[in-house]
């Protein structure tokens, strides 16, 4: 285990922040360890949606630093026999429910210790409804202060992993889906933006879609299939949303092929 | 007075975060204390909706540790005629303006002292519409880097306060009403969790609802009573929305007998 | 080039937080500069809106101490010619896209330095769709640890200004035009305040409205005109909003003037 220096924790919720929640989780963090620096991923994942969280996690997790702490807590479990998870993977730290969410993480990872939080051991009375104030908030300070995550419990070797479509190549082209649609519209594949080039066609709802480099290589309003910031293919409208204009969504084919 | 240690800001407002009022704020704190730490609670209250901060205000306060400054701005009366407090509540401070935010914690506290801030001593302009920037992000900062309250300006004696209903107990059973309605449909009572037991239905919009312990004791969809995590009678659908599924909204009239 | 001390780094965007693009952001700054003080200034500008960015920017950027670092992400054109910008203003730093956003600021300056971005210099390889995350990012976490903007690459004497309507004053009265709608209604107008006084009667959608200080100079639900908190003239409703009231939006005339 490193030596604690700048610790920085992440917190991911479906909570919005109007009810207090949030506020509630931080002020657990901050009455264990006063000088915690904690950063907002978001607070607006819909609510319960864990492929979402997912999704947004994979985004960001191994730009931090080392050590960092990732609080991930979408939960519409709660209270009920889904454990409660520690975990270090590839030197970044995780706490949340173990109900998937740490899906693209573990499988990207080449490194993985996962723990379940023994509630015995957390001290206080822990609610039926807000493991996040409860028992993933504390447990987020306390690794942030430097404890071993072995501490919390017992290791967990079988964490909940749902299923990840994987697009195909076959010779005559390339197969996936639309894994996100973003707030701008774009959807993003899981096709890997270097198996689709120019000589590929790019359709998605029974349009075809140009391939280019960037947005700008269109006119505003008119879609372009490009290479997007995760290195997966991804569909987007020049000033305009993808989604809207060719009336698409999360879980849509997309196929590309020589035409 | 405790000596400064560190001394964490929190922020809760209406202002919404696009036009720039809550960097604002932070930008004021920031030049007074360049080393503040500021955790947003939320900025999404609904425009002049003073109860829904004092709601969300009670499930965080005590949590975070003491000194503490709570800057709590919902300040539809700003410029007229309502007085800007500083406050020392249970070994945390406040700051905002004086329109009933702070009644549940007051009803909660054991010892709270109380200040006017006096505009006259806030040195620049004061702006009759945004003392959030003017007045309480400077009254903030100082607090953070130690400043005592007292020379603010005098002591408030009889801040306002508004009326909170108080469910009631009798032979036959218990009555309360709905207090807030959470992001995920949750319908939270004023009636304490402990009061209320298996041996009892509870009833709201016509509905009975079983009492249980936590979301998963019924299938998803269905309704359930149990204690929310304030320790109050909460009314949720598992993996749903009880205000929904319920057709009930903050206010309604929740009951619990022997049926 | 001031040594550096605690530089503080706030975030504008227009990305919502949801998929994780914010989180990115951040967790580049970290990694480059682990003990970074971020402020989130906002994420909820609508998509594309460079305008209302700017307008926001514009309320908070000077109040922030001297070598803060405003990161300014609203990049309808990444990926295309337009530069990537790192500038010195009035003793603050600027990060973003060479669009216009800032320019409120320039027009309000007595000095700017503005320097491009040299991608090549960027290291790693910089995506065609997330500059936020490629290039603006590192680039303040690069200025919050000191890094002189002169090394990011060339001078820019030509940055984008867009055109500010100005207010014009004759000897009949004033005109000018809404500039923005905040989240409370209120119309916030290109008029000094201090050109319009009680002799004067405002008209905005054909209705006049009278002079005041305050919000509690009228009754709820009437219309004000009022000091705005900068300088400007602002048409509100008290308790109310004035966008819906008066069905009014940004771009309408308003006049003042002696009836």
């Amino acid at each position: 285990m490193p030596t604690a220096g700048v610790r920085r924790i992440t917190l991911l919720t479906d909570f919005g922040t109007a009810d207090g929640y949030v506020a509630a989780m931080k002020g657990v963090i901050a009455a264990i360890l006063p000088a915690a620096i904690i950063d907002d991923a978001s607070h607006e994942i819909a609510p319960g949606d864990i492929r979402s969280a997912a999704w947004a996690l994979a985004g960001y997790w191994r730009l931090y630093p080392p050590d960092t702490i990732h609080v991930v807590v979408v939960d519409p479990g709660v209270g009920g026999p889904r454990r409660a998870l520690v975990a270090r993977i590839d030197d970044r730290f995780f706490v949340g429910p173990d109900n998937g969410v740490l899906t693209p993480v573990l499988v990207d990872a080449s490194s993985a210790t996962l723990v379940e939080i023994d509630p015995s051991l957390a001290g206080d009375v822990v609610s039926a409804t807000f493991h996040g104030r409860d028992l993933f908030a504390p447990a987020a300070a306390r690794l942030a202060g430097g404890v071993d995550p072995a501490v919390f419990g017992p290791t967990v070797f079988d964490p909940v992993m749902f299923d990840v479509p994987r697009a195909v190549r076959s010779d005559g082209g390339v197969e996936g889906v639309i894994m996100h649609v973003d707030r701008f519209g774009n959807l993003i594949t899981n096709i890997p933006a270097h198996w689709v080039d120019g000589t590929l066609r790019v359709c998605v709802s029974s349009r075809e879609v140009p391939v280019g480099r960037t947005y700008a290589d269109v006119e505003p309003g008119q879609p372009i299939a490009l290479a997007g910031s995760r290195g997966l293919l991804e569909i987007a409208v020049r000033e305009g949303s993808a989604a809207t204009t060719l009336a698409a969504a999360a879980g849509d084919r997309v196929v590309a092929d020589a035409g």
